[in-house]
């Protein structure tokens, strides 16, 4: 059963290499991982990609994009070309989706609505890149929370729309959204909106954590599932109602308590939860 | 010129007594205060209203209300009652509005469609009351990090649907909206939903400060005008543009920096940048 849900290597806090994150997730019975590229970069991605295969796993997302927006063109272009590389990467690890965090402002600027142009222009230019390697792209929108320095596209309203924009409505989209509970379960319009992306067929990715009370820090105190006050389930019947039928993932940063565990600990309390709190 | 603003005591860290903080706010030459219950409950309301009088200021809103969700009816309707005897007291401030934050999610609860339901509830019966008092009800949306703990109302779009849904269509509405700059800056249909509070005349109050960069504590780490990300002048233009009149209270949560300056010093300062930054 725990086939049916994968794990973002960022959960198990960058404690092992990546061979030995194949290695234990595939051993807990996972059936998919998503890896970060901190951890592929510079290496022989296709001797990762074969050992991934090997281990039975799905590549499920590959995290995640260099942040697009610049104070000048000229960074803008080269925020697209890193993540133009990472894209040709997801491709060789057959990811499902290439995930895009777009970023905030750029340093020194207050200017949120240049910010939203260089996310949608760089998208679209990604967009075109991974088309051509088959590698979809996922935009995730982030709690609001994380505006300033890390997105600036927060609503999922927003990301779908940003989504038609780009890519028109199309029967088989290539542009879609990566939906993180931990980032959207707040949203008085989350019902509304996850049906739309099913409609829209634009589900690429789902991530389970938790919010804590109280969270000493908003970027690296999420929580186990169960821990918090998300109501999962409810949001996973939503998602699985709206169509999706990909993997489970996943993704924990948490500083305080989870990096400090054993990777088998982790795990291990991780198939625990989804069967109980998911 | 600095008449047309007002300073919420909050600012001022909570330092001096009330009266203490009439007099320098007036004596900087501002226009109104916004006082907290902890500073007028078990007092002699009367006295102190005049005294703001005298000192020539108006008040703006009353902070705040007791949260309204609760795990049972009669927690909510305890947590309404506390806030009817707060609206009593603002009726004797001269306030133009009382303003409600309306609570997140009560201990232990998941819930948040019920804590939508105990919000909407609460707010009518506390309009009712406030309608015989004379005092209008400020419904404040908070920004989404705080849904959990203090408030699941966060979008401004929100906050309007549930005036419409209390108050109906009115040409002169008794509930309307407070506007932070904090809360509302990222919302990517800002602009929109600025213009259709304008339209729906429920723009009761607007609040500046500013979010740091990076901001250590997303409760007590706001900032100065001028010190974060917040492109306020703006906003301020959408929200006079939008009718608003009011007073621009300055809102200021900061443990770690204002809150230990003097009162002189942070009023004095509060001056200049709302000249330079607002």
């Amino acid at each position: 059963m725990m086939q049916r849900f994968a794990i973002n290597t960022a959960t198990l806090g960058f404690q092992c290499s990546i061979e030995e994150s194949i290695e234990a997730i595939a051993a807990h019975g996972f059936g998919g991982i998503a890896p970060w590229r901190r951890e592929i970069e510079g290496q022989n991605v296709s001797t990762i990609a074969k050992r991934i295969r090997d281990a039975g796993l799905k590549v499920t997302g590959y995290c995640r994009s260099t942040y697009l927006p610049s104070l000048t063109r000229e960074g803008l272009q080269a925020n697209i070309e890193g993540n133009r590389r990472a894209l040709d990467d997801a491709a060789v690890l057959g990811a499902d989706s290439f995930v895009i965090v777009v970023g905030g402002l750029p340093k020194g600027s207050k200017d949120i609505v240049t910010a939203r142009a260089h996310a949608v222009e760089g998208t679209a230019q990604l967009l075109e890149h991974g088309k051509k390697l088959g590698v979809k792209i996922a935009l995730e929108p982030l709690h609001p929370v994380y505006t300033a320095e890390r997105s600036c596209l927060t609503l999922l309203s927003e990301a779908l729309d940003m989504c038609r924009q780009i890519e028109g409505a199309v029967a088989v989209p290539s542009l879609g959204v990566c939906l993180d509970v931990y980032h959207i379960w707040w949203d008085p319009n989350l019902k509304r909106d996850i049906a739309r992306a099913g409609l829209e067929k634009r589900i690429f990715g789902f991530h389970v954590c938790d919010w804590l009370v109280p969270t000493a820090d908003v970027l690296n105190d999420r929580g186990m599932m169960g821990d918090g006050v998300i109501d999962i389930p409810s949001i996973r019947a939503e998602v699985e109602k709206a169509g999706y039928r990909g993997l489970i993932e996943v993704e924990i940063f948490s500083e305080r308590n989870w990096w400090k565990q054993p990777v088998a600990e982790i795990l291990k309390v991780c198939g625990e939860r989804l069967a109980t709190s998911v």
